[in-house]
């Protein structure tokens, strides 16, 4: 299913080349003020387009609403959000149209499906994720009416990483076009994927999503865990190989006696005095900061060949053409915090029936 | 909600120290044959006791089914199964009625519902991760109809590490007591575990799950991509802090060149030569082996005062006290193997609608 | 799928000659004061063998709580809730174990299954609505903290029918082993019942249910509307052949300007003067009396024999044997009520985030 | 939640007089041909304008595919289905911008969600049920596959009705502008409807659903019954009051002897001698007719005055205005099929993971 969300459910519809790609947004309360300049703003972000290290197609990201808002404000009814596909280029693809590229999903749809469109990727193409901004950016607003403030930037391109990201100035993100708030490891990384791209290659990178001022209790016990739902809406993004939060993977490698984060009463609350837990207990937030960490592999399109088979098993040759991102990341950014807006503010609306008012 | 999957559907219930916890597994097909013996053996690998690395608690975790099964066969109804807590021991926890452990669900939960069962964590207790067991065994039993392998080892506690599982041989998992496939490292875990266990401390570690022999074609576009899944199940498992498959966080330090899979021809189907795609490409397995890792906290109760607050807020001590575990992964490789087999059997079931058969 | 509701959810499962039948409800907010007495007082309305006009059969529907409540109160995590079956006598059904009972579900079963228990019907039989009246209870106590009250009663047997809810007394219901609360048509009723059971027959009829005090905006536009969901959760109740609302079939010979409910202020609230929009109006509690109609078809175990057919075809005697209802209608009345209150509970809990607060 | 169905899904959106309504149908299996004049062809019968006795209202209702579809064949991506509002004419809608017109949806919406779109009635308005009857069309192309027919008749206008559907040709059905089969009667339908319209008034009707064809096993046991979906899909339409199937309401006067409906093997199959099960068993079709009856209300808009409240609850009149329908039911006959369409596509999906296969 196509759909993401329990109370603020988002259902996305669209291939990258056909007439349009879009998003409905079902259960967004009404009495929201919905701004499109800010929707608008967000899809910019992700546009392609933006930059040298990012691919030179050009896509306006253009959207209209349908449905679910009237004279400004949401009505509670479905926000049904169009974007019309205006680069499409068809003919682009017709070479593809029965070879396999390696590590797209050209084998595996064409397995399950016994069809496909395979135009661009058709559905699995990342341009499915301007509807996930659209519905993000909603999202967002919501959160903003309880305080709830989401950010993501680039901590890692390669093996260029930045401080953990209390020793940085978030407000600086969109001050570089990597998206990454430490000036000095930006450029390093600016330069680095311009390197990659003029080899005809591609790199990877980590997103690092930061969400403050979060209520305590939002997320569900058991299976719906607060970093449970970050991590598959994280994992559900186009080439993202690997979610982890508070201490991460990292923290294996501690003693408990290092790793529990003490409990104090601070400011009139409870709060704790390290975060290892990333802001989630039992899966429920504790009101500190809840941070994570985004994989993600470098472009599977490559401007070179590469030897692959087509349908029938034969040997053939992928041969890389078009204009595409050499290192994913700085446009990830707008759709991690697109991703965690959703979760949050689902939870949000969830909590609302924890417990008798 | 206290549910995981589509049509392959399992609700657990309980409490640590409450009267029982079960499962409910709805959608199982009807015509499987229900190994009560296979059951039981799998929440005999989970249940504590079972050797000198793992918490002393005795208890039996002997099941009962009360319905959907009959001579042997599932019906298709609802399979219900319940565990009845033994050893309740409830006057161990009436200390910690008040003051919230660190870094465990006593402050969130309290913050959430008003009202909880503060015994031994009640809902938030690790002992929910049986019911998930038993329903797994009932999964692997669905699966094994359709070839379909799932295995899971400790691959690293604390600082010690294995080599890639392709380097192992992974029936020799449960030879030790760790679960690690490696003899000459398992024996230095269990060492480590024995000397933080000494230290009243705790460790954290890694459990490697491979799934072999899947079907091409599992997983769903979009938001519910296999791996995306595989990434909610075992983040919703007490303890996890991250979770990555095929090339991981690793993956982003390599050049799409190096990454992507080439497409060959071998023994009639297509194959990958390499797998840093972990099995799953556009959300989809392609039929080589599915692996991730998934990383364990340091367990957060440890045999130490450990200062804290109470629900007013007021300066507390917590006190180490009963038995539990110096490192969770032992125990947690039968709950990865479960949740993996409950993620891949509800994929085969949804995949029967996929295409016009 | 054995579930039923959105945001206050219950599952059900267990066949009549099984362990045990039950329920999870899941979505139960924390903090409310569970009666068990209530609950077991309801359960003692569906019970058999309450009077000369109900099967004979004797079981105690005594009912245990395993979970998701903690020194009284719902603690926010599943409320699981388990009925042993006591009156098991499986050798009664040996006789239709490949025998298909007219107008019973064996047929049906085993053709979708392929495996069955048939015993009593299994899980296709009317025990498992003892589940729903323990479920259907729980949501009664929570939606008295609203006000919401809910009845039903007998309207109808065989031809014999009260006149409209609104000329009669409800709280005479429970004064007579039909639950009717007109006394005279309620004798009559009584004394029809017992011709149709010396008959080895058995005859059909019609439940009513009334909801007062409905908050304004329960119900969802489109497809969950309130009585979408009300017609729904009756239909499910086994031997249910119809649903209507408000001015229901009867309606339909009605012109728009007799039909129309004018809208006055009244008691300082907006209000209608009549009702044939049964309080729901565009799918949303209008804040009037929600009324509608259940029709019930005659119980299909009738004391005689029947001519039908084996598995493979074979033509085959199906004889009456055992303890049954000759009408369905006095047991089925707290039936009703529960899952009229587990649809109106939920609706409650939805309806929480209809707009921003 | 604006969305029905479980593995076949539709989600619809979209407000009478916003910019366009749709629906996005998820879930249908890729591999169907997707044959647009069908589609364009099921709408042509829904919309306004068809003939004297339906609205003069003028809407082409004419769709565009926005995805989901790839050289004609559904690709199992979903289908987002967009119909463009015309005749939106806004003007004819500010005089009830704060009136609550009687029995119509504006006064329960304007207190569940604090603001609307008041317009035509915004999202409660019947032209929702075009984006119905497009994925009606698509469910049927699936169903077709399956040899599975559906088809509804208008059976009763007024005190005006037909004989039962087994001794009609339901073939006849299009031949009329009231779409009743039956000559004669149709013919007193239709004037009895101008009467109506001339005396500016509005009258009810039923109508008679009727699937021939259906697999045996269709349908769940408990919730969700083949006949409880299908009457709360049948609910979900507006002005909709009464649901019943097979015997109905008129069964609840029979004995069982009378009602039961014996097996026979006939024509290598197992079948009924008679139907008053109405093709289903215990939830679950036995291969024989499903038919059920649909109870619409007159329509709410009448040509007259009438006396109601403003949002102040200040007396006002509703004034009659615009082209409206004198009676629903020709026009309510295709967006019966389709929503039946939609529910057996559905349980036809859902039966595919029943048993082992």
């Amino acid at each position: 299913m196509n759909s993401y969300g329990t109370l603020f459910r988002i259902s996305t519809f669209g291939e990258s080349h056909g007439p349009a790609i879009g998003v409905i947004i079902d259960g967004c309360p009404a009495g929201l003020s919905i701004d499109e300049n800010f929707i608008q703003s967000e899809l910019n972000r992700r546009k392609p387009g933006q930059s040298k290290i990012t691919t030179q197609r050009k896509e306006d990201d253009t959207f209209k609403i349908l449905s679910g808002v009237f004279e400004g404000l949401s009505t509670g009814t479905p926000i049904a959000l169009v974007i019309e596909n205006q680069d499409q280029r068809s003919k682009d693809y017709s070479h593809i149209q029965n070879t396999f590229r390696p590590s797209h999903a050209d084998f595996t749809y064409e397995s399950k499906y016994g069809v496909r469109d395979y135009r661009g990727g058709g559905r699995s193409s990342a341009r499915e994720t301007a509807a996930r901004v659209a519905a993000g950016a909603i999202a967002k607003l919501l959160l903003k009416n309880s305080g709830v403030e989401i950010s993501a930037f680039v901590s890692q391109v390669g093996e260029l990483k930045v401080p953990p990201y209390t020793e940085l100035d978030l407000s600086k993100t969109e001050e570089t076009i990597i998206r990454c708030p430490d000036p000095a490891t930006a450029e390093k990384m600016i330069a680095l994927i311009d390197e990659v791209r003029l080899a005809r290659d591609t790199i990877g990178g980590i997103v690092t999503g930061v969400i403050k001022n979060s209520p305590v209790g939002l997320g569900e016990p058991v299976f719906d865990k607060l970093h449970a739902e970050l991590g598959k809406a994280m994992l559900s993004i186009n080439a993202v190989k690997g979610f982890e939060y508070g201490s991460g993977f990292e923290g294996v490698k501690l003693r408990g006696s290092q790793h529990n984060d003490e409990f104090v009463k601070e400011g009139g609350r409870i709060r704790t005095k390290t975060n290892h837990s990333g802001g989630v207990q039992g899966g429920i937030s504790n009101g500190e900061d809840i941070y994570f960490n985004v994989a993600f592999k470098p472009v599977a399109t490559i401007m070179q060949d590469q030897p692959s088979v087509d349908k029938d098993g034969n040997e053939a040759i992928v041969s890389g053409k078009g204009r595409h991102d050499p290192c994913v990341v700085p446009r990830a950014v707008p759709i991690v915090e697109a991703m965690a807006a959703i979760v949050m503010a689902d939870f949000l609306m969830r909590n609302k029936v924890a417990k008798l008012s």
